[in-house]
């Protein structure tokens, strides 16, 4: 059984979009893909191109010759579709639906997505056939989507949720956040460098100054490296005066 | 100032994909693009027709000699880079990114996002330029994006932080739910029409049946609507017997 999503595009037109939409699906870890009747050969040279070295997923994709025979083995399936369909249905936005995904094939079994052609999207008989829909919320002056680009987001989605990320990081690049005595160390010697100018500041403003400095090499949270390459650069600019 | 973020695409090889990634900004509400230096021309016939009825992004795009320049009037600026780069920077997911980057807009003021080409990415001098990285997480064994589809995740995810959208929806067409009497009442008029056959099944096999259907019925969410459709279709066939 399968432990990812199965993607399948019914009646794809055109063989890049069906290479294109292998390529968004490994960049996103999915690799099964079925496709109901397509217009163009999926192993035509511009499908290859497109697919952008996914490959892989359109040789092992399987053809089938109806929406019913292509979902067969599976326990639930959503349909991707933009359009308000007058059908009794659950509509999940791409994001929920992915961590329902996740959830179903964990508990349960596996699933799948149907995807329509690009001129007309699902039938509604084809929706008929899903347990749920999936909305990609999108400008409603200006929904319709590329498939490709409706595959890349429902893949990307459940990506997500097979992932475990920080929300953000410092990269590094092998050196360490310096101690606030290093910061502190340069700032106080870059002020003394300052007093060494003659015509420094007086008074008021030179605590402003020295308020603004501490500041800004707080605020940048300075690594070791950079601390270097600093004392370095006003070094040199105090042996010029 | 700009309200949303700007997408600033360095060197853009390939009109279509220029044209894909207005198509893909205006399916998420963006409209504001800048190329620095494209290699073809943004209003081509082909730019025009990959853009699919977005070309007024692609007329009121302003296009650049350099980076610089590109993000001259912005307050902040990020860099959208697959690559690990040897540069001390803040590194965001793209759905983190994007809640960072609404705040910014209502607390601060313009922020934009550079891309680069299609064959290189962006260079380290232009990751220098930016304030953080955007990173979008995907299959680390197949992580290059199309142009235009990293344009579509980085706007989709921009696009989520502006909506307020239930997570499910149940897509009525027009009717409500039915209360729970109308369900039982259909499963006891069911149990009725079962019984009326004859050599319907006695004692616990029976009350396993009825509680089956029961469950059945209950679970499916039935409509109005949907209520009256089970009983035209039992009753047709319990008159066929």
């Amino acid at each position: 059984m399968s432990q990812q999503p199965v993607i399948i595009l019914v009646g794809p037109q055109m063989a890049e979009n069906v290479g294109m939409s292998a390529r968004a699906m490994m960049n996103c870890g999915l690799y099964e893909l079925r496709l109901v009747n397509p217009r163009e050969d999926h192993l035509s040279a511009k499908a290859i191109s497109a697919s952008s070295n996914a490959e892989e997923i359109l040789y092992n994709a399987k053809v089938y010759a109806s929406t019913e025979e292509a979902i067969a083995d599976l326990n639930y399936v959503y349909a991707a579709t933009a359009r308000h369909r007058d059908q009794i249905k659950p509509v999940y936005n791409a994001d929920t639906a992915a961590v329902e995904m996740s959830k179903f094939i964990t508990g349960h079994g596996s699933c799948g997505i149907l995807f329509g052609c690009e001129r007309t999207g699902l039938s509604n008989v084809d929706v008929s056939l899903a347990n749920a829909i999936i909305n990609i919320p999108l400008n409603p002056k200006h929904s319709s989507l590329n498939l490709s680009q409706a595959v890349l987001i429902i893949c990307y989605e459940f990506y997500k949720t097979q992932i475990e990320k920080p929300e953000v990081h410092l990269e590094m690049n092998g050196t360490s956040l310096a101690s606030k005595d290093k910061v502190i160390k340069f700032v106080q010697h870059f002020e003394k460098l300052l007093e060494n100018c003659g015509n420094y500041k007086e008074g008021d403003k030179r605590e402003k100054m020295f308020i603004n400095l501490q500041n800004i090499f707080t605020r940048t949270q300075l690594t070791e490296q950079e601390i270097n390459s600093l004392y370095g650069a006003i070094n040199y600019i105090s042996r010029q005066n």
